[in-house]
């Protein structure tokens, strides 16, 4: 089982043994094996995204398991159907390959795959294995909405700003792993663990594009800061942020203190920021959507974010092209 | 404009400008720019595929303009659709990008795909940006079916073979292009034409899907005997080939003279490959799907395929993970 891929398995076989055991939904009519995947048509209107996973980019394969790489890869997905309000469906996932890897570790990165996707109701429906220089997943995830469907242009305004879970957990974890910052005990495994292991907030997706008017939403992958820009830019609107109100973990408070900078802009939360034209209490929003919900800000007229109270330190959201883990 | 698109722009600014000026379809609720597109349901029976090109593996910068480049990483997709009978309709695109690429490269590049996009009647509707070593072009194409749709599994024994075009042509103009082959004057340029920009058949694809029963098809994308065993196998039977029948161009004849072995090997065809249950003539069936059909063989039972005539070489499909353009 220590033989390279290249040497052991094509292309073909090495995507046939991957796809073989995948579950079929009753919308898929043909899976993996074709040219193409055959479903049966979206029920109300369909959602469609992408995103990759590059080594020494995304991730490093020493930081933890080929389980855990597989299900992260759909999961960051999975966050941009939750952050839209849809239901998940299919997905084809494109494997760039370094041959030097064994066919183990693809069995065992599918099965983590696979296994996401079981949890979430997604069909992995097709597959495409590539050779290439460093190991990367590059997964088109469907989805569909029957009701509500949330952008990030739909914010106005007086609309209260709110997220959900904690931010900044993820970023202090890979630094932990890359040992820019020491942590231990179980601060340390929460703070890796959020970022190996993070959760896409599907469900309360769903249940946040029910209310009415339909709430603006995006997802935290890239920072709150950043991802709050794009939420206000394609809105035409600005927002006030309390910075007392940014929710930490208890890790989080352990091994960073007070410092808001990773909770501001280290990105790879997979949390939603939405906007509600009508204030509700967080308890409300917690009971309502299924996790802990903070009350964050406003949305102001005019453009751009101004973040106030202690503790505001020079923000900038995490750009991959930027900075590398 | 000689900026490296790590200096002058983030991958946010990158896909805004790349996605800014694209066209959209009615089928399209919302384009780039938020978590997911938004897409009407398919129209019958839904498609997904999902292909990738790899610097190094698929593709030389030297070789070709970024305008064919991008055209080319969409005719891939196209391709699996056309082989199934479908009609294409919207796509995203995953770039993995090398920051020392100029912004004015990535525009050439999203040209080329948008007007091969265009041509084909398909949106680009969402787009991801993400750094690595190695500049790669991953994209997932939805189509959809509304009459017959055509798969691997549907050969039975005593159908007839027949391919698109002619073969050979695309692997001969890589190594044409890699200094492997000589080849002069309109020779040369039609070979390395046919490599650069590949045509998908899908007007042809559609046509023969309204034949009934279904054909069987699948698109020569890794050389006629690796996808002729992939059918075979999906539908469990077995077939002869004659060797003189095989479609060569004059260019190829040129260039290789009789050698069959790059006409049933080499790969980036994206011819299609189909059978028949009742023959027809090549004359009617050139006519009916608007490009050249040749008949090259039969089903029969058993396993595997067997060339038969003069010029049997060595035979190998192109499998990406052993052999390197």
């Amino acid at each position: 089982m220590a033989e390279s891929v290249s040497r052991s398995l094509g292309e073909f076989e090495l995507i046939a043994r991957l796809t073989a055991r995948l579950r079929r939904r009753s919308g898929t009519i043909l899976g993996p094996g074709d040219d193409c995947a055959i479903l049966k048509p979206a029920r109300g209107r369909e959602l469609i995204t992408i995103d990759s996973m590059v080594e020494g980019v995304h991730f490093r394969l020493d930081w933890g398991t080929p389980e855990s790489l597989g299900a992260r890869a759909l999961t960051v997905n999975l966050s941009d159907i939750a952050a839209m309000g849809g239901r998940p469906t299919a997905c084809v996932v494109n494997l760039a390959i370094r041959p030097d890897l064994d066919a183990r570790f693809f069995d065992r990165l599918y099965a983590g795959m696979a296994r996401a996707a079981d949890a979430a109701g997604v069909d992995i429906v097709g597959g495409n294995v590539t050779r290439a220089a460093a190991l990367s997943i590059t997964i088109a995830l469907l989805g569909e909405a029957r009701g509500g469907v949330m952008t990030r242009g739909a914010a106005r305004p007086g609309d209260h700003l709110y997220v959900t879970g904690t931010l900044g957990d993820a970023a202090l974890g890979w630094r932990v792993l890359d040992g820019q910052v020491k942590a231990r005990g179980a601060a340390r495994r929460f703070l890796i663990d959020r970022y190996l292991n993070p959760i896409a907030r599907v469900a309360a997706g769903m249940r946040l594009a029910r209310i009415r008017p339909a709430p603006a939403a995006i997802d935290i992958s890239d920072g709150l800061w950043q991802d709050l820009g794009h939420l206000l830019e394609r809105s035409g609107v600005g927002a006030e942020i309390d910075a007392r109100s940014i929710p930490l973990s208890p890790a989080y408070r352990t091994v960073a203190g007070g410092d808001l900078k990773l909770a501001l802009g280290g990105g790879e939360d997979y949390e939603l920021l939405f906007a509600l034209r009508k204030e509700r209490s967080e308890a409300d929003l917690t009971q309502r959507l299924g996790v802990p919900v903070s009350r964050i800000g406003r949305i102001v007229r005019g453009r751009g974010a101004r973040l106030r109270g202690d503790g505001a330190p020079a923000i900038a959201g995490w750009d991959q092209l930027k900075e590398r883990p």
